[in-house]
């Protein structure tokens, strides 16, 4: 399997993908890695060749680049051509830590969507606090401003499909995002997708969840719309983060004491830490796609690179996007 | 100024509302309180009858009963009856720990509309993460299932009018909820919403904001339509009683070097959940309506209660919903 690796893409690029491919490399021996970007400042961080292929170019695409046009103009970026050596059969996947926005429009104008697949989605493995082995799928996480009940349902079918095949769960558990667990809560179209939910009897559906039990764990995966999971999302990390800081306050604020207290909490703290900012289940998935498209944080460290590598790995050797296009060939048929 | 105090609502009441009161009539002896709930219960824990009026009712809402149902069939409810007195003018505002849909329905249908306001929102102060002394109104929290474009402008003026009468902010910045600052950024309802918005002369109308940055104090006024206020919400409620959970957890992991670095760390553990769980900015309004309905959080204690009454005392002190069924006639004239 080979798979075409956005190396300019994320605050820390070049360095922290490439590091990150070094490590996956070594995890991974049957993967071919083909680097985009930059080759001479690619090799300052490269410190294997072994299965790597660099395709030089002096072109990327930049985080406030407006995502579209990027795509449309910046025909030798990185990104562009990572997802162009896709299509054109030349590699699996794609992988990407740079402008969410542009990987998107990527994904969609040059990867492809499935047919029958009317709004890819995009999906992340959140954590379950608590319980770091434990994850659920949400989707949709921003790529549409808007959906209808239909591309709901899709969606479940996708969280349901990736969480059966990739995360090897026997039976998903899906619900639906929702103002309320009652059955008759919701807006226009969450009461018209509990419904097609609720009727497609491939699906375990167990009803609506709220966003404040999301993180316990109540389901396998979350069904909503792009513009309540961006929200959600966001709340969820701004929430975090901002804990975090005001920990680090509290901890500073009692000087002596505080440093003494931290030094003793220490190995409780780092693993706090870790089960916020560090997802051992990858990116994020641009789910409804020809070949799997995959983005990782902005700020990605190697070790998380190397997560989301074994992630497509897993896509790829679980052929999860074949299957999804027969089954959605079927659907239709 | 006299407060119709549903006794019986909430997890603790009427224990936590009723010392409450007690405490509050302290500070404020220019209110009259009228206390509804069983009798025999309220005296057990009311020390002082000063300004105090109790009138029984053995009826109350139940947490699980269906709103609208309830407030149609328990005439003689706590919460109810707290509202008629309000319609009948016996009373200036309405204060509720209950049933948050109960209260909303007994809001719009005993309490009733300010003319021209078309929903009502439910506005919370919510707290800037850091700085306990800043605060941002946000709104709708959930009172609808839906919005429409002209609702979130309503929302702009209203929240905007609480900001400077009740908060005292000379110039509120508001914002509107998006998926992305960009001002082409959006659902078709934030779309028109910002455009709207922004021809809004009387508004200090900053843009869009993201989730991720609400609890930073980028605004001082939040504008959303009520399914994403509320998903919104209960996702930092959600995260943050999570993290919570996940750093008392770290703790008794360590043994005795967890329990001697939480004691070391004692203050400041407690500064951060007081930053968490409780706001001095008071309760939740359903705003909109011809008089003051507060609701609090239903797992109240009394001191909650007392920030709650301040409120509701500053409301009436200021007449800001005198001055908005004012602005709202005039507009329509």
């Amino acid at each position: 399997m080979k798979i075409a690796v956005d190396a300019m893409g994320g605050d820390h690029a070049p360095q922290a993908i490439v590091e990150g491919v070094a490590l996956a490399q070594n995890d991974f021996p049957d993967v071919e890695f083909v680097l985009y970007g930059k080759e001479s400042e690619i090799k300052k961080y490269l410190t294997t060749e072994n299965n790597i292929t660099i395709v030089h170019t002096d072109e990327k695409i930049n985080s406030d680049d407006e995502p579209v046009k990027a795509i449309r103009r910046k025909k030798n970026a990185s990104m562009v051509l990572a997802a162009q050596a896709v299509k054109n059969g030349e590699a699996d996947a794609v992988f990407s830590a740079g402008n969410t926005g542009a990987l998107l429009a990527a994904g969609l104008f040059i990867v492809g969507r499935i047919k029958n697949i009317e709004r890819p989605g995009l999906m992340s493995t959140l954590p379950v606090v608590g319980n770091p082995e434990s994850g659920f799928d949400m989707l949709d996480l921003g790529a549409n401003a808007e959906n209808k009940p239909e591309h709901l349902l899709q969606y479940g079918i996708l969280g349901s499909f990736y969480a059966r095949k990739v995360r090897g769960i026997g039976r998903p558990r899906v619900a639906l995002l929702n103002n309320g667990t009652e059955e008759t809560k919701g807006s226009e179209l969450t009461k018209k997708a509990f419904e097609l939910l609720q009727n497609e009897t491939s699906l375990n559906f167990i009803g609506n969840v709220e966003a404040r039990e999301l993180l316990n764990g109540v389901a396998d995966v979350v069904v909503t719309d792009g513009f309540t999971g961006n929200a959600v999302l966001k709340s969820i990390e701004g929430t975090a983060m901002n804990l975090m800081d005001l920990l680090k306050t509290a901890i500073l604020n009692e000087g002596f004491k505080g440093k003494m207290g931290a030094m003793l909490l220490k190995d409780g703290l780092r693993s706090l830490k870790a089960e916020m900012y560090y997802s051992k289940h990858g990116g994020a998935v641009l789910f409804g796609l020809k070949a799997p498209v995959i983005k990782t944080h902005g700020a990605t460290v190697p070790e998380a690179v190397r997560q989301t590598i074994k992630q497509i790995h897993t896509m790829l050797e679980t052929n999860v996007v074949g299957q999804l296009v027969e089954q959605f060939g079927k659907n239709a048929e």
